[in-house]
């Protein structure tokens, strides 16, 4: 396993305009003869002034907006905005959001211009998948640091009839250019700080926590993200501490956590988030509470399989010193103490959940056919059981 | 100090090709009906391999050559090539080789569509520099782990005629794509080695070594490419020893050390490369030697100015614990025996060069404008005299 940095393509050309006051420069990024659809979900752009200089920045662009894109975006509601973009010839899509409204923009970038039943992109949700050669332009203002989904090519999308949420992902798909404000975190909720530093933590986690294949710099990197969000967490999650320096560390961090620069060459695993997904999307928990509440568990049930880089992780992230089995053991506690000191969930009984909902969990995967996942190859559904009984 | 990350920008559209038997890739790169003009140095890409295997991957295209592209590139070798793309049409060039070769092709890309005299593009060395606003598209092969120029848009020109060694950026010039097979690392001989190594090493502390602002992942980061340097150095530099593993850490660290993963929105400082600039000038010394002299005298003179970072650095990268005075001092040594450990000059003794010299190598440094350099904007003649004293 020690093979080295396999063969890899690497290549992320999102452009990223960090800092303050960056809304404005929106206006050099889209062509001056664009018609722009300005995409979000619920009202908080408009409260916090994001929508509102977003359309100022637009000036003399001709534009309209499609609210109502839900946390989990549904591809009923997405479709009623290519409906709107086929009809009146939209040529740009601007997405003001977090990973939700960015997701569904995504989507329909490639939707409202496929040559076909958009439902087929995605396979339907459980079907196979048709090929996509062209996208819509699209540009984003990021306000909930937690996805990536402003600079990397992938998205989850709900097909709410197939009860199926299914990850997709295109290099059709990158943001053209991605503004990061910290200072748009500021009237974000606590409970959506947590979400977004556990997104980002277990984002990295599932790149990382596999088996070592001495890929020095990726390594580092991950373990730079987990360090950072470990010791920024306290200060972030206080909504009312708006510490500059801290939330754009934050922002930032959420973004490398799955923007690719961790992950070229290196095996990937993904298990947590696809239990996770069954869950929300049983049971309306929020995605974020289902990694903190499913990952202490996947530890513990995939230990010996993942023992070399829990080693490793406990020793560079959590500075454990001693045994390898204390080692292990330490760094399993430490990343559910973590999460338990942001105020989340790490198990079925924190969100009232009981052994009585598993069944339908599995059926779930099986439907989707998230079997034989992970980053061997060797996860299916008998282990999957283990890990929701384990997190019970 | 600690406002937190400063706005920033950041874009890197390259595609990079990384592992094993990459070179055929390229094919899928090219306009199919490009003509390629081949760019490379002296004859090694020809007993290596990878220009044969590059004429290969360009399959039916028209193609020609242009070697004998030095190491510290020449605008006037370069405009030998600049005159035979305007006189044959050349659609595409395609760089094999390090990051002269790289360099030298960048600037080409800008000279042979450039509207006016090329010597203008980068101020003739010494003047102002005329805007640019196209470049020819172009790919390379990397043959030596070192600059980054295979993933970023700088370049270093030397003006023979001007004596002015000269760096320079645009937008414009990232390659399309670049492709890294850490085996084309196999037939380097040791100096070249260790002078990459030195030179991603000394290019991740002029990131880094500056004052800190509280930028957490570009500061981990960094941290983690001096590790993987430092933990891999005794392995790569051993020219027989073919490690895999070791020869991909290597060049995917060096591609690290300069694509722009760990400067955003953060303090650089330069002035190392600055000083070691005139000192290839004058004498010929080549730019990682001259890197392994200057950087431990400027981290003894510039003590004060780095002290933050340095305790920092000296706890990260080295492990060392006790006293700040300590670490400080530790840091120090501890990276001047780095460079001793691989064999590299750390003083100007040790490439038999004397006090007689310096005068000349400041007046450069002010015929070009190398004054007033540095992250706090003030490094001048002054201390450039006292880091040239400190490395005798």
């Amino acid at each position: 396993m020690n093979q080295g940095i396999r063969n890899f393509n690497f290549q992320n050309p999102t452009k990223i305009l960090f800092g303050k006051d960056r809304i404005k420069d929106i206006d050099a990024e889209i062509p001056k003869d664009a018609k722009v659809l300005v995409m979000y979900g619920g009202g908080s752009v408009k409260r916090n002034g994001a929508f509102d200089r977003t359309i100022k920045a637009l000036g003399e662009r001709e534009w309209d907006e499609f609210g109502g894109i839900e946390a989990n975006p549904t591809y009923e509601t997405l479709m009623k905005a290519v409906e709107k973009i086929q009809q009146e010839g939209f040529t740009y899509l601007m997405a003001i959001g977090g990973g939700s409204v960015i997701d569904g923009t995504k989507f329909v970038s490639l939707a409202a211009v496929f040559d076909g039943d958009p439902i087929d992109i995605m396979g339907g949700g459980v079907g196979r998948q048709l090929p996509v050669s062209k996208a819509m332009p699209f540009g984003t203002v990021l306000t909930l640091p937690a996805t990536a989904s402003e600079m990397n090519n992938g998205f989850v999308i709900t097909f709410v009839e197939k009860k199926a949420k299914i990850a997709y992902g295109n290099p059709l798909c990158f943001p053209q250019f991605s503004v990061l404000e910290p200072e748009l975190t500021y009237t974000l909720p606590k409970r959506q700080l947590v979400n977004g530093v556990i997104d980002a933590f277990v984002h990295t986690m599932e790149c990382y926590l596999t088996y070592p294949i001495n890929a020095k710099i990726q390594d580092r990197y991950a373990e730079g993200i987990l360090q950072t969000l470990i010791e920024i967490a306290p200060t972030v999650i206080d909504e009312h501490n708006h510490d500059y320096p801290a939330r754009a560390n934050f922002m930032w961090a959420a973004t490398n956590a799955l923007n690719g620069f961790i992950t070229p060459g290196v095996p990937q695993d993904w298990a947590s988030h696809m239990l996770g997904h069954e869950m929300t999307l049983v049971h309306g928990i929020d995605h974020g509470r289902t990694l903190s509440i499913i990952l202490p568990a996947m530890m513990r049930v995939r230990k010996q399989q993942k023992w070399d880089k829990l080693i490793q992780y406990g020793r560079r992230v959590w500075n454990l010193t001693g045994a390898d089995e204390d080692i292990v053991e330490g760094a399993i506690e430490k990343t559910e103490a973590f999460f338990q000191s942001l105020g989340a969930p790490t198990c079925f009984a924190d969100v009232e959940l009981g052994e009585e909902c598993i069944d339908e969990l599995l059926a779930g995967l099986e439907r989707h056919g998230k079997v034989n996942i992970s980053e061997r190859g060797d996860f299916d559904l008998v282990v999957a059981r283990r890990v929701y009984e384990t997190a019970l």
